[in-house]
């Protein structure tokens, strides 16, 4: 079938280069990419070179970039490293683009993913110039097929002045009936999302656009660019092991089954190390309803694990994704992918009843977490998904190592130096030294659990934190204000939030 | 109509000392009761003088109470005083339970409330022995008509091995018809929750319950007993006023229209004002999808501009309960209570595009709120169901004074002190010198805003700590976490977050 099916729309192509022409100093510009899936691959470079030239000759550049998620090196990265963004939205992890956020260069604004697309349609960031989605086929009808991601295209092809489609034949064909398309409707009058199991199809396998706004239609022939995971290290199999003692003891509790278990899983190498825990566990018709399709799904379907998998975009190392292009016809049989609105919407996670579970920067003893800001101001990635999964999960969990930087960082601290998911919503935190839950627990009766989990050598500064802070201020929640971020700032200045000769 | 129509439940009336025989040491006991109505009114004075008496033999006597939200003096107020509570649990805001928790003679979990049914029945709580419910009447077939208020009482007389039912005569009859009782199903298979406007009906008007679990019919004949409204002053009108100018020009953007302005309203002095302030405004057809019912709602009613209140309960001045008591066929027209679980679940609240407004304790400058614990320890009330309205609002505010305690604390401060509400949630913030629309802005962007918001007094000391900050940690949030607390400190040291001589 030829890639670009619809006459019109043929007659748009052009070179990248000549389609960065159309976008112009100011735009605010909305594209497809998700955690370094089907994101635009051509485009970003041309724009970046364009605000590069316009910059050397002492001429202003810059554009809104409003994404899924994350993208890649040759799409955030490039834009960043050539200073064409002024605002950047709602989700990035790229280090060059983490380094221009954090000197200055580039603003950021960070919230969670199923509210981006109503933000954006509200007007919350003006009006959308320019959309540029990339699509593995254009039909007849000039419908675009998705290719390895959706995230927010359909509302923002929707509320788009104009749009640029890049056409990636490097995305296989039959990729073709994984999407499932829908729109939320506007209120009054919305009515319900009708999921009500993982799996359930809603709407259509394409996107319909208004193709009398495409400006242009650019063809690619590119990889989508994801980081390879790490092995499985042993810490990690040591969380992954505590995880699913939690999951063992939710099933003798009665709250969980071993058929059914649906999961939210976090992208990072610690989830990773939890899904290949499940493949030998006794759970079976394992769902996950889910942001990202990340490897450790993929091998728990061929394990005959896991029945169905619904996420908005795959998260998957270049190996796996190139099996997943290769055999697209075979998964897209337990594969869904939808609207980020959709995937992350708390009405189908609440209706659900899902166990979440992401990685965490920090968390301090009555069980805030820090997601975002390492030492309450350097920007990591963002929230991302996680505060949507959190909030409406049935349980709520974490898992982080007890340490990070070779023990010079203790994951567990007094107070969190910024906090992304509050104490009444993380239930479950876990580490290599076993599973805290919170759940039903007063602050104070927490701290014993959070010490228990931290890094035995940060222990006895947890224990004494506590026991200062509830000595000085015998309250709901002892703090001692003055000492509240002692550890963080001993980091600051030694390099360790452990004392020296501790 | 008698009060107890049914014959096997009038064999059971006994007097509340009877009845509080029945809850032994170390009960799970969950009650109605919400926001000062609906609460049992006989059972907890008996129960805390059990307490009393035991603790005077020296024996122990201690139960987990679960309530809906706050009820008064007369059930919280009395249980704490004997210290008759082991773990309270969600939401208080009773002068001598607050100081029984902060001196830590009394566990407190604090969650959001619309989680708070479901966490029961999963057991979080270990299992409920006995609910205790206040109803208007009991049908001929057993079952209950709610008085004031619904709550968690569905789910708790559901989950509760045994139940003890007061009858409490001084609740209007013609209360019946005003809730609409609805049971949210399980997973795998659960429902969409059929509400599409403020105003549908879903459910039954009366609770139908297990009657051969009940082992105790108590008759009262007992007021509500809510707290009067202070008289709107001067600040509260000009926050008012702002809060309308908010209103104003979001009509002006096209994001709101004068007729179907669906409002979520927080509890307090200053959310009255505003109510009190569309008295005169051009909004027409307000709809109230909220979680109490409150004097300023009665008033919008009575002069036509509220077409539907939708709440879980009464949270009325003692004269405005007498009013609603005497009138109740009249409002019941306009007004629909509804389990607690329904009147804040994410998925209502985010079809109908609501615009949330409630008070703080505190945020800082790049928009995190404070709405529990004062100087990050002292709990005040607890977040009730700010977080379900705040997280799932189409546009979330929050309203408070620039300063309390007669300017000794600043509402606006470089760090807030406990987090309840992210960046990622809080959208506009207004006091009596303006709002703050802190949409689709970066957290440095966001900072000049807080600081117009800020009590003139306090905005160059809010200045001086964000460009220290910045110069000392120009990454995506600065801050000085040495200083961060400087304001909360100072309070603490000199009864001022003003230095001495500024
Ligand atoms: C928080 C988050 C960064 C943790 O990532 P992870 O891959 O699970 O965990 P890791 O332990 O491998 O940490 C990642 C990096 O953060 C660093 N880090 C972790 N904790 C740290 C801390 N307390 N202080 C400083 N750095 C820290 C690690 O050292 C590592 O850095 P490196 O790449 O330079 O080695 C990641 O989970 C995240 O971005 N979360 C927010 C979004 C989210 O939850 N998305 C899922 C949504 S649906
Ligand atoms: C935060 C909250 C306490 C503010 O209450 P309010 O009535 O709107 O505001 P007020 O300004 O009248 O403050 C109430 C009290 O808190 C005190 N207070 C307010 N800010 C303070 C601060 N930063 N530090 C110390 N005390 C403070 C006030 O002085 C006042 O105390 P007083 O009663 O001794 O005079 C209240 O909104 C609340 O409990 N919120 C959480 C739950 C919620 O939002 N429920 C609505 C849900 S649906």
């Amino acid at each position: 079938m030829p890639r670009i099916d619809n006459a019109e729309l043929r007659g748009k192509v052009m070179s990248a280069d000549e389609a960065a022409q159309l976008i112009p100093h100011g735009a605010v510009v909305a594209t497809s990419g998700f955690t370094g899936a089907a994101y635009p691959k051509a485009l970003p470079t041309a724009i970046a070179n364009r605000a590069k030239d316009l910059h050397d000759r002492g001429e202003p550049y810059q554009i809104d970039f409003l994404t899924g998620a994350s993208t890649a090196p040759d799409c955030d990265g490039v834009l960043a490293e050539a200073d064409a963004i002024r605002l950047r939205f709602p989700y990035q992890s790229d280090p060059s683009m983490r380094q221009a956020i954090n000197e200055g260069r580039m603003g950021y604004f960070d919230t969670h993913l199923s509210h981006t697309a109503r933000q954006v349609t509200a007007g919350f960031f003006g009006k959308v110039d320019v959309a540029i989605v990339e699509a593995t086929r254009i039909d007849a009808d000039g419908n675009l097929i998705p290719s390895s991601g959706v995230g927010n295209n359909v509302e923002f092809l929707d509320a788009a002045e104009k749009i640029i489609i890049e056409v990636n034949s490097w995305q296989s064909e039959d990729l073709e009936g994984m999407a499932d398309i829908y729109r939320i409707g506007a209120a009054p009058g919305r009515q319900h999302i009708p999921i009500y199991a993982t799996g359930d199809r809603i709407g259509t396998t394409y996107i319909d656009i208004d193709v009398s706004k495409v400006v242009a239609v650019v063809e690619t022939d590119l990889p989508d660019r994801n980081a390879p995971f790490k092995p499985i290290d042993h810490v990690s199999k040591q969380i992954a092991g505590h995880f699913l003692d939690f999951l063992e003891d939710e099933v003798r509790f009665g709250r969980l089954r071993y058929d059914g278990y649906v999961m939210q899983s976090g992208v990072g190498n610690v989830p990773n190390a939890v899904m290949a825990g499940l493949l030998d566990s006794k759970f079976e018709n394992i769902q996950a309803y889910t942001e990202v399709i990340q490897d450790g799904m993929v091998d728990l379907i061929d394990a005959g694990k896991m029945s169905v998998a619904s996420a908005t975009s795959f998260s998957l190392s270049p190996e796996y994704a190139q099996k997943m292009n290769e055999e697209a016809a075979h998964y897209r049989k337990y594969i869904i992918t939808r609207p980020l609105q959709v995937s992350n919407h708390p009405e189908v996670i609440r209706r659900l009843d899902l166990i979440s579970n992401n990685g965490l920067i920090e968390a301090d003893i009555y069980g805030n977490v820090n997601s975002t800001n390492v030492s309450g101001s350097r920007i990591m990635n963002g929230i991302g998904g996680s505060g949507d999964f959190t909030r409406n999960a049935f349980t709520s969990t974490f898992i982080t190592p007890s340490v990070a930087k070779h023990g010079a960082i203790s994951a567990i601290v007094p107070f969190a130096s910024h906090i992304d998911h509050t104490e009444h919503d993380a239930m479950v935190i876990v580490s290599e030294y076993g599973y805290a839950d919170l759940r039903g627990l007063s602050p104070q009766e927490r701290v014993p659990r959070m010490i228990a989990i931290a890094h035995p050598d940060y222990r006895p500064l947890l224990q004494e934190y506590f026991d200062h802070a509830k000595a000085t201020s015998p309250q709901q929640t002892p703090h001692d204000l003055a000492r509240a971020f002692e550890f963080h700032l001993r980091l600051a200045e030694t390099g360790s939030m452990m004392p020296r000769g501790a």
